[in-house]
């Protein structure tokens, strides 16, 4: 935690579904500045157990049950992190009135949680301890009814889901309307990944490989490679690099270190090896359909 | 916490050593903003064991721990606090270079903590977990010598410490100077009390009886007296009655509810009561030598 930024907390927000990815000291206030509701939080992703990633739990989980909460949250932790602070809520929020689950995660690459609309996957990070990036992936969407076509032909409602998932509408007399007749293109599925914290690795390049947001540790600027190295963290330039070898569509940096008062540096050192990148910020919030 | 106000946290600097009284999440910035030395923090007081008086330790801890500090970090708390957060301490701050001691305390009246210039005292509070206040009175100070008058009676150097204390001078020839001629008065000692969280009780008035500054909780006004009682809570019309008739100099209020998107009800009620109050806000100083 520095003056300038606090420690690591994201929220995505899949049809109105609250995932949270890190939980540092101070997310509850966070989320509160920018009036996330926490009802519609039932997902929180801890990437590995050092304290500015997961110190603000007890303190998100004690505001939530202050909010006459019922439905159940899950955190996804490694053993450890489920230990610890599955033995802090029962003592600081006995009385919630909902269930915390705890999910236990390792490093392997697997497929951690899914409901109708992402899969969340994690892959292994390189950092001090154990540590797992994920990739929010949505899964594919439904196409678009062309309203007058379908009501030319008068097909009957129940049929709409069927057309609506691709298939052709085949009419009583036998006659087959091919889909693309009756249907426009779905809207694209977008995926995330979130890598923090890690050293530059091709494993995680290849992890990432092909997703649409690529978030991405940039600890440290280039001149300081050998130290990021030796502390498992990655310069803006890896992350850059990490971007363009995966070939992701957008870059978002973060994790700078306190040394840098403002982190032009490292967006240029970055944007020298792959343009599409911007910085993390307190508060910043991005629509990942604006690709 | 709330969007206007951040959870419980004191700092006091006697003669620049600090001690922490509570430490709720977000501790750690608050310390960084103010540009308070933590080399110089070495105990940390927890009232109670709920999350928004305690949370912050394992972050300030882990912020220590990067600082390459050596001296020991002692933390004055109820046994089930020093169970909990030395398990936390242990995973997440293994390597750091400095010993955290547990100094465990209990509900009773009885000094915590001594040194050359203060001593700590805890008091029961009433609250819905036990809970106790502090007082951090300063030790009698040395009185002023005149350096005039010793000057002219030709009074050795190693005389200084006894005038200061109090002691007649006592010439080679027997004669007998009063300390009154040589010294002037010595600095008043200030004394501070602490009472979050707690309900309104005569025992806490007694227990805050002739301190000079009176930190006293108030949550609620007093139209919502009913709901306080029942919350183990106080108004602020309460905290000015303990205020009063304790003979207290200065009252502080603080751990005002969110209800409250201004505190000045808070203020006016309790200064009908006893005119010398003010409000606590995030990252205000007071002189407590000021008086």
């Amino acid at each position: 935690m520095t003056t300038r930024h606090t420690p690591s907390c994201q929220v995505l927000n899949v049809r109105d579904n609250l995932m949270m990815i890190d939980c540092g000291e101070g997310a509850q206030l966070g989320v509160r500045r920018m009036r996330l509701k926490l009802m519609r939080l039932n997902h929180i992703f801890i990437s590995h157990l050092h304290g500015d990633h997961c110190f603000g739990l007890p303190g998100l989980v004690s505001t939530m049950a202050l909010l006459n909460r019922t439905n159940s949250l899950t955190i996804h932790t490694f053993k450890d992190g489920a230990d610890l602070f599955s033995r802090m809520l029962d003592y600081f929020c006995r009385e919630r009135p909902f269930e915390v689950r705890f999910n236990i995660i390792d490093t392997h690459r697997r497929v951690i949680h899914e409901d109708d609309a992402v899969t969340v996957t994690t892959f292994p990070l390189l950092h001090r301890v154990p540590a797992v990036g994920f990739i929010v992936a949505e899964k594919p969407k439904l196409r678009h009814i062309i309203g007058e076509e379908v009501k030319r032909l008068g097909i009957p409602h129940y049929a709409m889901n069927s057309l609506r998932q691709g298939q052709d509408w085949i009419a009583p007399d036998g006659t087959v309307v091919p889909n693309a007749q009756l249907t426009t293109p779905a809207d694209p599925s977008i995926s995330y990944a979130y890598c923090s914290d890690t050293k530059f690795s091709r494993r995680v390049i290849k992890s990432v490989e092909g997703v649409d947001w690529l978030y991405h540790e940039a600890t440290y600027d280039d001149s300081l490679r050998i130290k990021a190295h030796k502390r498992y963290h990655a310069t803006a330039r890896e992350a850059a690099t990490v971007a363009r070898e995966a070939g992701v569509r957008q870059l978002i940096l973060g994790h700078f270190s306190k040394r840098y008062s403002d982190e032009s540096l490292l967006l240029d050192e970055a944007r020298s090896v792959f343009p599409a990148t911007r910085l993390a910020n307190e508060g910043l919030v991005i629509d990942l359909n604006a690709l």
